[in-house]
């Protein structure tokens, strides 16, 4: 039957909502809808009510919210959604695809649900090893695989709350850990001692020093005993909270790439503004340049999407 | 002039007063009394009102307080200070005193106040180094050192919510680091996502296992590698939140510990219950038994108090 000519990507996070149609071939994005309505918020919704079930009461917030894609009477679409979706407070819980995962997408599990007429759903489940889980990030790993090479091994960093670090080997993603440094960042930033002497400012070359003597810190092991510092630092050396905020970012950033001063892989980032040119200054310092590869910003703007059309290949026999 | 008969006491913390008439030679504790009164919430109280001066308001405080106190007619004790009341939150703030800092406690910034006709009190500053600041652990440190060796050198562990390593060498504490394993374990605990996988429960031996396996990731810098896959074990494996409550507790106190591996010094651990019996688990996976000395209960409960007292000391010319 091959691939339809448009299908609707669905990118359902804990904190946010996004529908896209997207024409198949060129994965250009015809018409987008975000909101904030995230899984949690959706599903603590769904706790305070007793009308529906769960995948009904997440149904009708998709069927719902396709209204607000111009869809210039296109009927008969499918919806593919990877992400939360499919996670105990989604829609339908499916289990975690086990590593290893092909680069074709043909080992993620995913589930196709016709909700009704006219509303098919592709959920794609997340992954798991023996000792981590991830729900999304699959899918984008999968959609940026064809920037990877096929053979060989390699590591691909895609930095956030909760970074995931894939290894992979021969066309294959075989384990990963999760690094919470993004989270971290947040949860010492706001609720510890050290959240009075943290300003959020927006980088600036200024910084770079201090990022380096952070990150420094962090890859030399010495977290735990420079967290304080931050605070000694504004007491004693009135260092101002914004160069403590990227001391910080430096420090966890440094705490989580530490591992591979030991590895051997050339190492694929994959992530955008300022998120990219933190982890790339990082990397530097720890990795000589020709084992260092930057994804282009518009390989990870298509990576969901790639992926996610990967998963639609595997229905169109 | 010598020392007086008896002192008073006080101890006043961040989120805890502690006042205590004492037995200057026995040390014996006559009289005591405690209030959830900690400076940061009389600093609050005190930016509320407009009526007194900063410093009037944290006498008028004690002043109150000792009424508490069965002093029976006692007159004109001094009260000796040590703590946030001379942070620049309490009742008047003290230059650190820099380190290093001999055992006797006679490099000791501290102040004597008179503050009306039967109020006298003396304000002990905190300590620093260029990169590290205390308050309070200071005087319990000295008050600990007659039970250090007075040639050589050694660790001094203090564990808590801002855990202090002190390093001595030769009768006086050269440097010291801060370790924020008490905060960061409450902040990770409630603020993050793990907190859904925690529980908070009594140390018990069956417990034993997962910490120490905790730890060793922490004494290997596989910490940030390793928060999350206490959520990931939580989905997989189903591992009991109580479970990974000791288990995040090792990981932290192995970060804080880790270090060591590279030192030489002997380790003198001072904390009490169950902190002291993680800590010194925790101590047994890093160093040989030789190395390793455990405080006393009844030391460590003394140790503000014999501190205290060789401040006063200083002052009995």
């Amino acid at each position: 039957m091959g691939l339809p000519e448009k299908f609707i990507s669905c990118d359902w996070g804990t904190s946010n909502f996004r529908l896209r149609l997207v024409q198949t071939d060129s994965l250009a994005v015809l018409s987008e809808h975000t909101t904030n309505m995230g899984i949690k918020k959706r599903y603590l919704a769904f706790q305070a009510q007793d009308n529906s079930s769960q995948e009904q009461f997440f149904t009708d917030y998709l069927v719902q919210q396709l209204g607000n894609l111009e869809l210039k009477g296109e009927k008969n679409l499918v919806i593919i959604a990877s992400g939360m979706l499919s996670s105990s407070i989604g829609m339908r819980e499916l289990p975690y695809s086990p590593l290893p995962l092909d680069f074709q997408g043909n080992d993620l599990i995913s589930k196709y649900i016709n909700l009704d007429n006219s509303l098919d759903v592709i959920l794609v489940s997340g992954a798991k090893t023996n000792a981590d889980v991830m729900r999304g990030e699959e899918t984008q790993a999968i959609g940026m695989s064809g920037h990877l090479p096929r053979k060989g091994k390699g590591l691909l960093i895609l930095p956030g709350t909760h970074s995931k670090h894939l290894f992979f080997d021969g066309g294959k993603f075989n384990s990963f850990i999760t690094f919470m440094t993004g989270e971290l960042f947040e949860v010492i930033g706001q609720h510890s001692v050290l959240a009075a002497s943290l300003e959020a400012v927006k980088w600036d070359a200024c910084f770079k020093n201090v990022f380096l003597d952070g990150l420094q810190k962090g890859i030399d092991n010495k977290q735990m005993a420079s967290f304080f510092s931050i605070r000694a630092n504004t007491l004693l050396q009135n260092t101002p909270a914004s160069e403590n905020y990227y001391f910080l970012s430096g420090l966890l950033i440094g705490g989580e790439l530490a591992y591979l001063k030991e590895r051997d892989e050339t190492v694929y980032l994959g992530a955008t503004g300022i998120t990219n040119s933190l982890y790339q200054m990082a990397l530097e310092a720890v990795l000589p340049a020709e084992r260092i590869k930057i994804f282009s910003a518009n390989v990870l703007e298509k990576a969901l999407l790639l992926g996610q059309r990967k998963v639609l290949a595997t229905y169109a026999i």
